[in-house]
């Protein structure tokens, strides 16, 4: 029996791990799907990265959780690598699905193409810059490019504007780069959020983590939603010892 | 229910998209599968790629056909693009079957490997330079190296000589590159009619398309032989909304 | 009817194809394991890559084949690029499975991640130079990534430590790539053995190959204990005319 924590990412809350959960819990693991402080509908988008890793530390907290698998999803790959420095002896392994694992000194943003960051910015204005969605035919195609309109739609409308600080805040990562916590990487075949090649996923950021276990499958950057049976099943294999 | 219009590549003509129309029929679709000018066996192949996409455009008005989704496998992207700018009001998605998605100015020939293009050339001498035929053994590794040695022979049998000029003639692709059309790439993760990396089809040409779907599966070059049911489901998940 | 010889990879010796063989047998073809000289628990590890492959040479005679499909995994590659300059007419094909294909005059030291070379010579800094086995944790997150815990300990107990140095033989392999042996490479998609990318197995080795097919299947460096049904399958498959 394992522990679960699982680190949604933008656009997302807690309640986007729902299915995936179920198969864990069917499966004889307990899951936690915590909401980033920011995110969800109707929370306060004003906030910083190190806030939205604290509330990460803190639901760990209340939970009195340790030994744990946590798991970030995307954005959710930059909470977990602070939540990693700031609670390092409860995790027994980080699983990045997706994940961004960011260099030292640098934010989300300098790690997407340059026109993304450019658009990001662009859209946020409508919100002062505070929070962004993305346009629906973007997330259609690169996000749920596995899913039919319908179910696309559906999701759409679970999503809510991300808070952009957060995607701003350079983080200085010295000591998780230092960290000798085990770690794996869950890569989706046709997930094209981030475009395959130069700035795609892998390689290029399971290839940060220095020694990791590559756990793949197909499918888009939704899995979790198109796919929860397997993807549950991916974590299991990603998240064992 | 969808209407696909279905473009073959270089040695086929549109009989090689039998079996996959049939799958999409069944399936509760419209196919059409027409040859391009100057392709198929007993043809004659002095043709430019102008004629071969007027070929194309002229099947479309034959059948009156509208709201379609337009498929180019291979040399087919090239067709499938400027088809794209003859009408563009009439096609409701493209979709790029490990197709050529040319440069702007750039020849078929201009994008495979020089060694590629000088051996094309060479084989045509035996046409005056006219047309030319794979080799089998290139064929049969490079292209078909998921079906066995029978099948690999029966299909190589059902090819015919391709006309080269199309593969020459430079395309001004500058208002393909201004449409909004709705686009997809099915990448076939076995194909190296093009060799992966540098030359490789994905993400290489597939990139280009800017915002566009990924749709990916097990096969070769050929799959509308070795894998056609499969193939007619990522057909259809490429080219709905 | 087909005939296999396979050639293992470093810290196996021939017991590790048994599964292997057994599916090849299942479907009516012939199968030989031999152990490489040097290789296997107690074999004296002061070898050299030409002694390497005149073991494999030997073992060929010695049961009068000819008209073979000769596999190599990993190191193995390595061999057979060598065996098939030694006796070219009695090989049907060649296939690589994860095989290393070294450029003319490297050693597969020179192939690696340097930091990869470098911790090879540092641990075999304990038998004098002579031999070395990877560090479970290395060998459990890189090849054996597919595995439950369990799986990859019993698996790890079964390796002995590789000889050095025909890892560090710089081979002449001009007459290797001057041959016209038809040839296969198997790549399994989540072997990390090699880091995806600049030193990765596909399409860096594969497309040394020049006119070569692919093969691919899911799994890691070590399909062979963890998948060898699949593995024994696609073997047919990349060794078939």
């Amino acid at each position: 029996m394992a522990v679960f924590v699982l680190v949604h990412g933008a656009w997302h809350d807690g309640t986007g791990w729902l299915e995936t959960a179920r198969h864990l819990e069917a499966r004889g693991h307990r899951a936690f799907a915590p909401t980033i402080a920011g995110h969800g509908k109707g929370a306060d988008k004003n906030v910083t990265h190190a806030q939205c890793t604290q509330s990460i530390v803190d639901c760990v907290a209340a939970h009195s959780l340790s030994d744990f698998v946590l798991v970030g999803h995307s954005f959710g790959g930059t909470i977990i690598s602070k939540v990693a420095e700031a609670i390092p002896g409860k995790i027994r392994r980080l699983v990045f699905a997706n994940g961004f694992v960011l260099r030292d000194g640098h934010s989300l943003l300098d790690e997407v193409p340059p026109y993304t960051a450019a658009a990001f910015e662009e859209i946020a204005k409508q919100s002062g810059g505070v929070s962004m969605l993305l346009p629906f035919p973007v997330w259609r195609e690169t996000f749920v490019n596995d899913a039919d309109l319908e179910t696309a739609q559906r999701l759409y409308a679970s999503l809510s504007p991300t808070p952009l600080q957060p995607c701003r805040d350079r983080l200085d990562l010295k000591k998780f780069y230092a960290l000798e916590t085990p770690r794996s990487y869950i890569n989706c075949t046709e997930d094209i959020a981030l475009p395959p090649g130069e700035f795609g996923w892998h390689p290029r950021m399971s290839g940060r983590l220095g020694l990791y276990r590559l756990v793949q499958m197909p499918g888009s950057h939704e899995v979790m939603h198109t796919n929860p049976a397997l993807f549950a099943e991916k974590i299991i294999e990603a998240g064992r010892d």
